[in-house]
């Protein structure tokens, strides 16, 4: 297929590889801002360009912009052939109806950094389409990059999306909390990455509710109590408190 | 060494294998419940007893039990050669110090459940010693079992398990949250599971800081107050709402 992308972000940038790896011609790179244009379609040997009346004809729109800015891109974009869609979880895809008569929904249920290559053969992904030619099309699509291909409804992408922040962005920041105490301790933070590699690795073989240790799973409220009282951080307070009480009235239960 | 175990639960079990593993003899295992301390026993073809009066003599004896019972065990021994150590962040070593001449701690900063197999040479393992001597045996205990032994104080230990409680209790809690807004959306729990090992994978490179992606760390007010709105359970909005506001303002500094 040849493909457009819209945005050259950290999810442009890895989706475009992929694709562009498994055998699509990536044709050209919109971004407004003249050097993440550039730098991507340089890396891709690719054109690019910073206006969107100079998008060109395509198989395929893809709109891997951050939710807000999607509706504003969609009403400035003067081509309405091909198939538009965007990355995103939590935006409808009814974004588009009012303006392409092909469009949908592509997304990958994975985090993307800079400078992290992802493999993306393991990566669910999950397409909605506005007809079935169109959803077929996306999902065959998917099955190029992922043996993971999935459907999905706008209304189950945004319950995915919910879940991805709480096992993703929020573990996420509890390894940047227990970075911080380490760091104040004059602890080297790569002690705790066996750990972390160990907790998310058990959950691939035992379910979330059989792998839960630590004080509050024991009811250990001797231990709460001493490490709460250690804990100097009042927004890190905050969480161990909330998150304690709630692994213990679980096991209550 | 010969050693002595004084608990059977998951802690004595992996270590017990892995110094068993490691040439070390395990001459004994002592458990209050007859059937935890005969599983263990036989599964490491030793003795064991129910009774602490029936322990025999060792170099070493390993408290590997929950926090508050390790006072009680301490107070119920009568044998005072050998060196006695406890396994657990939270405790000081100063437990022991009323009752034995020799004593000291062996902290392994890793999870252990039931029916998951763990590779001791990338554990870190901390170790305090009540003098030099015993610092240095249990330093050279350590090394027998990883590549990352460390001394570290009563203080940094527990330093080290709030740390962990927050990288690893907490982020398992999070993955039960995603797991079962996941059911209650009729969606397995393994479509998550990519982008668990990756969110963890990353740290292994990226620091915590650099890895924060999501909704609440770019701001998108939007959002974070859509997906708000639709979760259901309370605790979860909790800590949802917290998480967020914590992640948004630290990028607002």
């Amino acid at each position: 297929m040849k493909i457009i992308f819209l945005g050259a972000g950290n999810v442009a940038t890895h989706l475009a590889w992929a694709l562009k790896e498994n055998g699509h011609e990536i044709v050209q790179i919109y971004s407004r801002t003249q050097l993440s244009a550039e730098t991507l379609a340089q890396q891709l040997d690719t054109d690019f360009c910073i206006s969107l009346d100079k998008l060109k004809q395509a198989d395929l729109y893809i709109y891997a912009l951050s939710d807000n800015a999607i509706e504003s891109v969609v009403n400035q974009v003067n081509i309405y052939s091909g198939i538009h869609i965007h990355t995103a979880g939590s935006v409808n895809m009814n974004i588009f109806e009012r303006k392409f008569e092909k469009f949908g929904v592509f997304y990958p249920l994975q985090t993307f950094s800079k400078d992290k290559e992802i493999d993306f053969s393991q990566v669910p992904i999950f397409v909605e389409g506005c007809n079935k030619a169109v959803s077929q099309t996306l999902y065959n699509l998917a099955k190029t990059l992922t043996n993971r291909p999935f459907e999905a409804s706008s209304a189950q992408r945004i319950q995915l999306h919910i879940a991805a922040v709480f096992a993703c962005n929020f573990s996420n920041y509890l390894y940047r909390i227990a970075a911080d105490l380490l760091l104040k301790n004059n602890l080297p933070f790569d002690i705790l990455q066996p750990l972390i590699m160990e907790t998310a690795s058990k959950i691939q073989t035992l379910s979330p509710d059989e792998a839960q240790t630590g004080p509050a799973h024991r009811q250990d409220m001797k231990t709460l109590q001493k490490q709460l009282e250690i804990i100097e951080n009042e927004d890190y307070k905050k969480i161990y408190s909330e998150m304690s009480e709630q692994i213990s009235s679980r096991n209550r239960k």
